[in-house]
């Protein structure tokens, strides 16, 4: 048993200084984590979890595209093998996610939540999986266990509109120590083009009350979900797009006839459903200013590509990548819309493409007025991004196109 | 006072191949500047300038986007507050530039024109401010003192075709050491979609004597002031274009009746604008050829974004972005068709989207004709890529996919 | 005659783990080569070369760019001047090729196959000339012979559906060494808006003995081809495409009589050459999965951009250059269709455009069904990316976003 020296506390910190400002400074800071998909009703539960494979293998899709590559059969992966036999082929991959963050992200938090400094492969696996099964039988590894080892003051969990925030309500009146808040994610409001759009608008009627038959009655629902949101101290949105949509003015469509195709479940052409989501998107946008909220835009992921592995596993299920969307025409097009009339709210954009990292520098630069610092932020690396290289990059590119001390 | 070491005479020079190629060979070297917005009226009146608040932020869009991001009121950056309030408020933002080119261009002035080592902010803001403004009284820093200074063999400024040069002559005839040369802009001529197109085009008949009420007198108009600026020792012309446009060759329309909308000021669809423009540019592009002449083409910006503040500030106020749109087979298409008669003039492409940078750099080795060294240039790193990290992606490109010994 | 210190034999290794990896591991290891232009005909025959000009600048099209960069007259280049002037001339352009990777090729090809440690320039040109003419007639130097020297142990070259593969079936009779297997490249028998189309057709109805006057008789015999490679030990097929095409499927086209039009030599437009495309590639497709084969895709390339060098010198004559295409949202739909039936073959992806490396190396990981080790793959860096900035972004992003252990 080896401490892996990469993992060491000076893990990634080569110079003095970088080591003054980690351990001085922002190591006893607090998390405030502003976007995040946990689950509010295992915080609310206090979940316990049986075993790393349920969380690390339960839902993680970095974990199962690195076994897909590798050759690991589904059954290993999604499918009914039993927990140990799955953590066992995970192990035995481990050793193979050498160069990719996956390698360290595994030995950090064997290292740093379980105490295991052993480097996880086909030997080690069952002997980790059963010393880090008793761990998380303890107080300390449950999901509010590790919020608070974490030190995590805030977290925005990530929520639908016809969500009904029960969750959120009993965590708060639990007094638990970190702050749990929803984020307002409509995308599925205005995803005309999905099979299910027609189910999901009835359940948004009865979420909000308002029968919507009609675009108006669309907008008013969602007004309706926004007022009850922030009411429950939501104070964030939250869009995950391949892009911003734009039409050229001289193409008017009627946005109710649109509407309505989408409750027939008719087809509808390209342009009329980019018209629709762009003037949907401008009028919550305006919502979200009235209300003060921060509204996030994640930009350019090309999503389901597999067809086949949506019908079995559903939506997020590891089989989706970068595009390469333009990006820049509809984007300004959309932020000068809204800020036009002074309505543009405080704004973040989260890039998946490192090749519009300049592209989104630039851009968080147009509209910033004066009124407070950094109204709009180049959000940070995401997703596929979220490793060290894709956090150089997109800080390097903000500093030397914008300013990273607004950041 | 602190002398900042990254600021002394090795700035920059790691290496001691730098430091002697630096200070044995580039340093004394005289400036060609052969692409620049310097004016021509300064030059000839030999402008002094109050205070720093008047040359740094006059019109410095990349002064103003920082302070915008840092959330400072227009008043201070474009509006009535006085030249020394302003000034106090860019002292406060510059350490906030950290990072940013903006810190150390800052710096590196203050040190070498006007020998202050000292960091500028808040603190400090006053008491630079107030030694500056006397120094600038000096003759030395006058515009010609300091472009004796920088010596500053040629600079080429940039010039509308309705100019009449009246400044380049008065320098001319002042026998004055820099030679200041016009280049020929023409952008505004067949920047149809303009709302003051029509007025724009009065006064280029005005300025060539030609009345222009159909495409082929409009050609005729602008080859009047080629001949003109030729004969004033312009030897350049720039453009300054989203992209080069094409239009698949089944698409035919007349090129007067275009022009005709335009100067009704009728809509125009997108591909007839592309189109129009595709066919000046190529005609402008045999002139250049014929006279001689480079050819400049600044390529990949999104312009003017905000509709509100193209009101009040008019255009270049620092709302333009990187774009990204598609470049590479319209490019193709256009060199190509200049090519194909021998009409294909010495030509430099300066490229805004550091991820165009590889197309750039290969496109360039396609119309070289063995007529001369470096027929096709890659323009150097240009605005938001006229930085450390920029530059060094440019000249990486250019090196491993075609020869840096030819630019 | 000095050694150049950047060729010893720790070129490019700086550290001790890269010696070790290298002069341990990698050195003594056979090349496999599964992509290669080298010509059947000339290892079949055993080519001899009577000087360093007819394997050097007969047809690379690296050094002819970098020559006509320099200025250099056609006439040297691929025109009528003799072998050892046209040396002469590419000689005194090594020097300012420094910094591109054909300054490294040049002298390590001089200093591994022909001991020649001198740099090479005008001044040195013709001694080298003289001294590699002798030694290219000795044994060592014969096609076969550097096949040897170099350890080859598999080549595969690129053939078109309608060669007989006779050349290789000599090497295969000769039992030569390395073994030299087909690779089944068609593009042409799809590429409908080529001028040549009908007479390539012909060619392929001879190679086939189908007549082909339909598309199913189309497609008929490229699986009557493919049949024939296989048999003669192909494994591979290989495409080079712009971009993967998809056309949306409310726009249904009839693919024979598209077909049609382009034996008529009609103009097709682009969209329904697009559908052309996408259905023989689907089917191509299907028919690899089918074999057992590898597929290959180089997309991205944007070719033969001079219509007058095109007219004088043919294809791939150094006029082409990298594209900005879009490449995800096609290239998914393209690997689901294969997908959603089962029928999608090992598949490489190779990209030339770096801006799409992470689009490409996510793609990849959508695909990976469980079934084998790294079925989809992300090609090495390839042309004009093919040194050493271009392959270590293709190891990096690969690292970083998916599994390099694959590669």
């Amino acid at each position: 048993m080896t401490t892996p020296t990469f993992l060491n506390e000076d893990f990634l910190l080569r110079s003095s200084y970088a080591k003054t400002l980690f351990h001085q400074y922002a190591k006893s800071l607090p998390i405030i984590d502003y976007h995040s998909h946990l689950s509010p009703k295992d915080i609310a539960n206090n979940k316990s979890f049986e075993n790393l494979t349920s969380i690390w293998l339960g839902s993680d899709h970095y974990k199962w595209r690195a076994m897909r590559a590798l050759g690991v059969s589904e059954d290993y992966i999604t499918g009914n093998r039993n927990d140990a036999e799955k953590f066992e082929k995970w192990a035995a991959t481990v050793p193979y996610t050498m160069r990719n963050p996956l390698y360290h992200w595994t030995h950090l938090e064997l290292q740093r939540y379980f105490g295991i400094d052993q480097l996880l492969d086909e030997k080690s696996g069952l002997e980790i999986y059963t010393q880090t099964s008793s761990l998380l039988k303890t107080e300390e590894l449950t999901t509010r266990g590790m919020l608070k080892k974490m030190n995590v003051e805030v977290v925005c969990t990530t929520d639908d509109p016809i969500d009904s925030l029960e969750h959120h309500e009993k965590i708060r009146k639990d007094n638990f120590l970190t702050s749990v808040r929803p984020t307002f994610r409509p995308d599925k409001s205005f995803t005309i083009e999905n099979e299910g759009y027609k189910a999901y608008i009835e359940k948004l009627s009865t979420a909000s009350g308002i029968e919507i038959n009609s675009y108006e009655r669309l907008m008013a629902a969602l007004e309706n979900r926004i007022n009850y949101f922030n009411s429950k101290g939501c104070q964030l949105s939250d869009h995950g797009l391949e892009q911003l949509y734009y039409t050229a003015e001289e193409n008017k469509f009627d946005l109710n006839t649109i509407f309505k195709k989408a409750l027939a479940n008719e087809n509808i052409p390209v342009n009329e459903t980019h018209y629709f989501k762009y003037y949907v998107l401008l009028e919550l946008g305006r919502l979200y200013h009235q209300k003060g909220w921060v509204q996030q835009f994640h930009i350019g992921a090309l999503r389901n590509t597999s067809t086949r592995m949506l019908k079995v596993l559903g939506l997020d299920a590891g089989f989706d990548s970068i595009g390469d969307f333009s990006q820049s025409v509809a984007l300004a097009k959309f932020l000068n819309a809204l800020d036009s009339t002074d309505q543009l709210a405080k704004t973040i954009l989260y890039n998946l493409n490192p090749a519009n990292n300049e592209v989104m520098a630039t851009m968080i630069g147009n509209f910033n007025d004066g009124s407070v610092k950094g109204k709009i932020q180049f959000g940070s690396a995401w997703w596929f991004l979220d490793q060290k290289d894709g956090m150089e990059k997109q800080l390097n590119v903000l500093s030397n196109l914008g300013l990273v001390s607004c950041f």
